[in-house]
């Protein structure tokens, strides 16, 4: 038991370049805190440039998926890697973004289980098979989701967003990334009426 | 998407048995709800009994477990086991029994991420051995307990949890047993500091 | 190499509570011998009762289950665990009440070359998802059970027996349980005419 | 369920080539029956040849193991790989040959429940890496198999048992081949005094 | 590293056996060198005749499959069980026999991604079937193979090939074959015009 | 079979954002081929800067890996995913840093089989287990590399490589990439003496 975020070195606040420093004094303004994935990547500059460009390519982009929806991919697969950072900080993020109390541990322990819509449940698989078999992915898999309204563009970002996270769990993994404690106690409280 | 707690018709308060419906009453009592489990279960009064029995011998007793540790075993082998129900009503009891508001998470994602102590931990991945590959428990691993302090009677109550539970995962995922919306909310507040 | 048939203290008679030491010389006085498992579980009487109670309960009932049916159902996920005792123990009790001297190991070795009416492939195929993946149980093995003439009330049976057998086979590794040697002998002399 | 042996056309009799009649008459002979791995095979002369010829040199050529080891490396690999033919035809070999009614299914359903003596336990763990995972055998797995008595031939006969087998099964699980009822009942009365 | 092509002893041309100082004399008649598999097998006489007897029996017999069709089921199956000495060796007789200096890479890495006809297709994935789930094959994989113009017995040949080469990865493993330099440079100039 | 290099639209030349065409002109001038990957992930601009910033970030950085080691642990991780462009294309970019004709296939089909020196076997070891397991990563696997002489500095490199090709190799699996011809003939003259 120890109270690190990583098991490589955190850069303090002035060592850090101009623009990554920036970019984390922007988040703290907004969310009040500091996600550790921007201390613990901020060790290597480059790399955190390009992981962030890369995740606001896929995450803050116009498309048919709504932000809840990518959210609940990157919950899937990350539970489904075992990932304690992404699932509890993007389970925080889905919870207020889908304004659904228990729609995190839902999608996180067991999909088949999370009383989800056709659309959102075609989604899910498809993004777990690329997080988890990609080598099989196949023509029929399209065929599904386009039968769910997904356009194929819609289909690269399912599948580039669990691709992303592919990279993103793996690095937390790498580094002994911990997830911040306030992540745990965000969006508690909006539970809809379910069973 | 559906409010069914059950695949199985689920007995109105009138049709229980004297007992069952004693036991059901009390539970509300103390919890201010009723957990899903006993409605569901209660489909078949010889198998609830039986159930509850086993539950009560395993979980109440007294031993070298806490409650809390025992609450560790059911949500860490549940989540291995991808049940939505256990996962979430033990979570639930496990947060509070460890006054800790992170610990269902960290246990249920990646043991070897939860930060616990050694005892813990050996005491997790016994339980997880017998849940997922109990035909390899060997020797060796009571000796394993032994070096972190656990009587063989303590390692008979670890391993009897994770078969227990084995049992209750699957009866979960054969009636579609769904948890109740409160233990989403419940011991949330309570957030140790941690990094 | 040993002859301990269990890892944990074997009480002797006269040290059984009354109520156990009865239901183990009315199983003496049926069989000729005390199966282990009994003198294997009276180390801890609580878990005993609520385990035979659970047993009966599941493989005394009346149902669209013949007995034979029911032990069908214990070989075939106690031999996908690995689990000596029951696979021994089982399938002695499986030829006798199957009259079938070649069932207990074309069940247990491969249920595919089992050659097994439709109605009984179905039903072990459904008793080996909730054995192995049970997370995966869905709305469409209960139609293909209806399919085969077997009723919900019967889906319950099939899958309860495969969710205890769970329980079963994990307190058989736990404890370390070894099959009287009597089992491995009954039901041998009665093969059908088959290729 | 039918009484077919095989998938494919099984020679008459008087279709066979003489040496191959010969061998067949001559187990007849022996036997009182013709195992069904001669029938089916002879539906292919050259491959009957080559298979029976590799067998022979690894069941029947001198060396450090007896013949009861080796019918336990085929009886262990073989319910690995669910061969129904194999588990029952060379356990029914098994029991004769080491005289113990019991060991066929001790092998066969879980080696670390088999009560064996560290020689033939060691010997097993190497033929189950070769049948299973054989591009993980390394340096230490000849290390392990020296400390235990066995010469580096003797590795290679543990090894080369389990490969022809893997050979054997696969062909078994194409044609379909059902063991003889014969099998089943052999070497059933002989159980040494176990637990 | 090293330059040992196996792990045991490798017998000198004057130590073999007559017939088979023959058959190697006209193997490094006719490619040029002798490939390590004879002179590794050779350590055992009667095995080295059993195994090359079983080798020509599939591979040079007539049939509906070409020689380079036997030569894909050889590399996909090999590839799956991480073999390397029949990856690197049957990759390049496919590669001649084909007339294609891509195939081998593309049947090795990911048949699904390999661009085949679909009963090329089809014939590996039986192959597959055969080589890592023998236990599962059944009367609908016949189906599909005829649906895709085999035969039955065409159907016999793929899968004792794919049966023939998990002996034969294993003994490669088991002895630590190693593939000669000459294999890796073979057939490499001839790739046809592709993506 | 088709000549497609990807399921999703390819842009022309002229419909590229400049900076994009530029980078393309330049890797065709260096490479005397555009290299796929540039192609098909031109279809998304922002993705495709991200991508190629991430991967210059990891592949040409100055450290403790020669640039041969990095494609090693691009070719062993991708072969572990069945991704066929990666494998192809950094295969054949890896027979060239190394200077050796062999390298690729035998990293690709069995790193225990590749004969590497202790030090590449650890590396690769380490980012098969990032790759494929990174919920295990822990602190024994740090030490493990350090006693084969690498900094954590070195390991994070190692486990980001492995990370940054888990998001291609799905990358690629989405889009259906297809390596260029080139590849496959590129290195293939030099291989060192070997067994």
């Amino acid at each position: 038991m120890t109270d690190a975020i990583s098991r490589f070195p955190v850069p303090r606040q002035e060592e850090l370049p101009d623009d990554i420093r920036a970019r984390i004094l922007a988040v703290q303004e907004k969310s009040g805190f500091v996600p550790n994935v921007f201390l613990v990547l901020a060790h290597r500059p480059d790399e955190f440039r390009a992981f962030f460009a890369y995740h606001d390519a896929l995450m803050e982009k116009p498309g048919g998926l709504s932000k809840a929806e990518r959210e609940m991919i990157v919950v899937a697969t990350s539970a489904g890697n075992h990932c304690l950072y992404c699932v509890v900080a993007h389970g925080a993020i889905l919870r207020i973004r889908a304004k659904d109390a228990t729609i995190s541990e839902r999608v996180a322990v067991n999909v088949r289980e999370a009383d989800l819509p056709p659309r959102q449940r075609a989604m899910l698989e498809f993004a777990l098979k690329v997080a988890h078999e990609s080598h099989a992915v196949c023509a029929a898999d399209f065929e599904d989701l386009r039968a769910q309204g997904f356009s194929d563009e819609d289909a690269w970002d399912i599948g580039a967003i669990a691709a992303f996270f592919a990279l993103s769990n793996r690095m937390a993994h790498l580094t002994g990334m911990r997830p911040n404690r306030e992540f745990y106690a965000m969006g508690r409280e909006a539970a809809p009426a379910r069973g």
